[in-house]
C-alpha cells in the first residue's frame, strides 16, 4: 500500500477535456487499459519525453504529431509498452491512430499515443482498435478518475491531483493524473502524467509552464535509477474558462504555482507508491554552487541501496549518507562545513558524528513513515529537492516475478 | 555462497613480505582481526586509495606516510572503518601507527594504517595497540592465507590470488589477498586488497604497473554502485627474487600480464562473494567511440536494480537491458546498428528484439550462474570490461540488518 496515500481527491472536470475508458483485455481479461481523451478544437497542448534513446514507438511517433498537428484524441493503453519493438512498433503505433482517425473523423496527426507495460512484446493493436468504440462512447468530462485507474501497471493505487483557483475573478481548474511506481527515474517527464486546465495559454506559454512544473516534480523523483523507455507528461488548455493567461502575468505566476503544485503532488504519488516502498523519503541539498550539484548529491543519496535498504530497516546509519556525499563528485567539497541532519536532528558535523548525537535520536526519525535527509553543503546558495523511496524485499520480489 | 567459488589457491609466499594475525576483540571477541604486514628494508610500495571525499582517517594518514616514508609496517584491522571520525579519527589512526614504531623501533611514518567495517564509531585503538605484540610475535612469510582471513567483514569467503612466472630465468612469485563485499564499486582501488612480489621495480615503475592492474581489474567491479570511504589496493616488491624490471622490458611486461590477472582474480572475487549474490556477471562493452562511454553503459546496465532484480529471478527481460543502454547518455546513439548479447543468443538487433530469438534461448542462458551480457554500439574500436553481480533478498537483509 502506498506510503501516505489517503485516497484519490475530487478530480475536478476540465472544460474542453472529455474521457472515455474502455477494455481491450491487452494483458488482463476484463481490465480496463485503454483511456480516449477527446480534447475541444480549442484546446493547446504541451508535452515532454523520455530522453532515453531507446524511447519507445509511441513517443516517436506522438513527438512527430505534436509537430505536424494540434492534437485532438489522446490514446493509451496499458499491458503493453511497444518499446524495443523496432519498425514494427512504429507501425503499430501509427495503425492504432489511423483507427481513432477512421473511427472519429480526424487527421491521424491529430492524435497522439501512449503505451505503457511490459517492454519487447508486439502491441495487440487489433484489440486496442476493437475497444475504440467503446471508449468513444464512454467519452465524458467526468471520467478522470476511471482514466487515472484505467493507466496504471505495477501502481497499486491510483493517482490524481487537482486545483481550483480564482484568476481574476474567474475560476480556473487544473486536474491531473499520473501513473508509475516502477522504471522510475523520468528525465523531461514521467511514465506517463495527464494535467488540463480550462485556462486558454498558447502552445509557448504552455510549453515553458509544464517545463517549469516538471523540472521541480517529474525530474526530481527516483524509485530506482532506471530511466523508462516510455517516460510523458502532457498538459492541455482548454481556454474554456473564458481566462487568457500570458506571460509575466500576475495570474500567469498565480496559475504557474498552483500547476507546479499539482505535478509535485503527483510526481509524489509515484514515490509513495514505488514498487516495494514502506518509507517516503524527501532529499535536501542545499548551500551548492549550483543546481546540478546539489542534484548529484541528492540522487547520489537516493539511488544507493545501501542507505535505501538501511531506510527500510530503519537504521539510522549515517555512515551510508556520508559516504554517499563523499562520492557524488562535488569539486574540492570542504568536508567539515558539510552538515547532515536526519529530521531535525543533526547527525554529521565537522567531518564526523554531529557532537551530541544519540543513535536514539537517529532511531526515532526513522521509525516514521516520512523522513527527510538535508545535506547543507555550506558553499552556494543554490539547493535541490528530490524524492524517493526506500528499497525493501518487495522491490525484489515484484522486480523478480514482473514477468511470471 | 559465493559464485564459483573454489576455495583458497595456494598462496606463495614472497620473500621479503612478513605476515602476523592477531586477535584484538574489535567486535567480535576472539576474531582475528588484526593483521600486521613487515616489509623487508629494500621492498618498494605503491597504493592506490579511494577517490571517496569523506575518505577515512586512516587512508589519509597513509597517504601522507607514503610520501614522507618508504613503508616497512602495513597495519590493518576489521570490524571498524575509522572513519566519519573527524579529527579524533585522524589521531587515532597516528597513535596506532605510533604504537607499532615504539615496538619495533621504527618510524611512525614507515607505518601505512588501514581500517575496514563500520563508519563512524571511534576507533578502539587500545585494543589494537594490545594486539600487536602477539601479532608481532607471529609474523612469518607463510600466513597469507591467515591474513586473508583476518581483513575479512561481510565477506562469506576468504580472497587470494597467486602466480609464479619464469622471468629470464627467474622465478617470481606475485601473491595478493583482497576483501570486500557490499559498498563495492571502488574508484581507484578496493577495500582492501594487498598484492607483494618478489621482484624489485622502483617506485615509479610500481606505481604505474598498480594503475594500470587496477583499471582493468578493481576499477571495473560493481555490486551496489556506493564507492567506500575506506578502498586501498597496495602493491608492494621486495626485489628478493634477484631480478629488476624495467620499464618497456619484455620481462616487464610478462610480469604486467601476470599481475593484471592477479588484480583481475582478486577483484572477480569480491564480486563472487558480493552482498546476497547468487549469480556472477560479465557486462562486456564493444564498439565504443571511447573506452569512457563503453563504461558508461556498462555500469548503466551493473547499477541497473531493474536488470539485477531479473538477474535474480533468471528471467530473460532484456527490455530491460535494453531501456539501461538507451539511458546513458551515449550521444548520437544510432539504435539501430545496436546488438546486445546475452551469452551467444542475440536478443537485440534493429532496434528491436532479435528475430528468430525465443524466451526458451534466453531462459536457458539466464539459468546459468555465470552470465554475459554484450553490448556492441557499433561505433568505434573501444571496448571495456565491468563485473557485477545479481541483486537477491539477501542484499536486502544483509544491509537492512547490517548493524544490528
Amino acid at each position: 500500500m502506498a506510503v501516505g496515500y489517503n485516497g484519490l481527491p475530487v478530480l475536478h472536470p476540465v472544460a474542453g477535456v472529455r474521457i472515455g475508458v474502455a477494455s481491450a483485455g491487452i494483458k488482463n481479461p476484463g481490465r480496463r487499459d485503454v483511456v480516449l481523451f477527446e480534447l475541444a478544437p480549442q484546446c493547446e497542448v504541451a508535452a515532454v519525453f523520455t530522453r532515453n534513446a531507446f524511447c519507445a514507438a509511441p513517443v516517436i511517433v506522438a513527438r512527430e504529431h505534436l509537430q505536424q498537428c494540434t492534437p485532438r484524441y489522446l490514446l493509451i493503453n496499458t499491458g503493453n509498452a511497444n518499446a524495443g519493438t523496432g519498425d514494427a512498433g512504429l507501425v503499430d503505433a501509427r495503425r492504432s491512430c489511423e483507427a481513432v482517425a477512421a473511427l472519429i473523423s480526424c487527421q491521424a496527426c491529430e492524435v497522439m499515443p501512449f503505451s505503457t507495460g511490459v517492454i519487447g512484446e508486439p502491441l495487440p493493436v487489433e484489440k486496442i482498435v476493437a475497444a475504440l468504440p467503446a471508449a468513444s462512447a464512454e467519452l465524458g468530462e467526468a471520467n478522470w478518475e476511471a482514466a487515472a485507474h484505467g493507466i496504471m501497471t505495477t501502481d497499486t493505487v491510483a493517482k490524481g491531483a487537482s486545483r481550483r483557483l480564482e484568476l481574476g475573478g474567474t475560476t480556473v481548474t487544473i486536474t491531473g493524473i499520473s501513473k508509475g511506481s516502477g522504471m522510475i527515474r523520468p528525465d523531461m517527464g514521467t511514465m506517463l502524467a495527464y494535467v488540463a486546465t480550462d485556462a486558454a495559454l498558447d502552445r509557448a506559454a504552455l510549453q515553458t509552464a509544464l517545463h517549469e512544473a516538471v523540472n521541480g516534480s517529474f525530474n526530481r523523483i527516483t524509485v530506482d535509477g532506471d530511466t523508462s523507455t516510455n517516460d510523458a507528461c502532457v498538459l492541455i488548455a482548454s481556454g474554456m474558462s473564458g481566462i487568457t493567461l500570458t506571460s509575466g502575468s500576475a495570474e500567469m505566476q498565480q496559475f504557474q504555482q498552483a500547476l507546479n503544485e499539482v505535478c509535485r503532488e503527483l510526481a509524489q504519488l509515484i514515490i509513495r507508491d514505488g514498487e516495494g516502498a514502506s518509507k517516503f523519503i524527501t532529499i535536501e541539498v542545499v548551500g551548492g554552487r549550483n543546481e546540478d550539484e546539489c542534484a548529484g548529491v541528492a540522487y547520489t543519496i537516493a539511488h544507493s541501496p545501501l542507505i535505501k535498504t538501511a531506510l527500510f530497516a530503519s537504521d539510522p546509519n549515517w555512515g551510508r549518507i556520508l559516504a554517499a556525499v563523499g562520492r557524488a563528485g562535488v569539486p574540492e567539497l570542504d568536508l567539515r562545513a558539510v552538515t547532515i541532519h536526519l529530521g531535525p536532528v543533526c547527525i554529521v558535523r565537522d567531518g564526523g558524528r554531529a557532537a551530541g548525537y544519540t543513535e536514539e535520536q537517529g532511531q526515532a526519525v526513522m521509525a516514521e513513515d516520512e523522513i527527510t535527509i538535508r545535506v547543507d553543503l555550506a558553499r552556494g546558495g543554490a539547493e535541490t529537492t528530490v524524492w524517493t523511496c526506500d528499497l525493501s524485499y518487495d522491490y525484489v520480489r515484484i522486480n523478480a516475478e514482473y514477468r511470471t
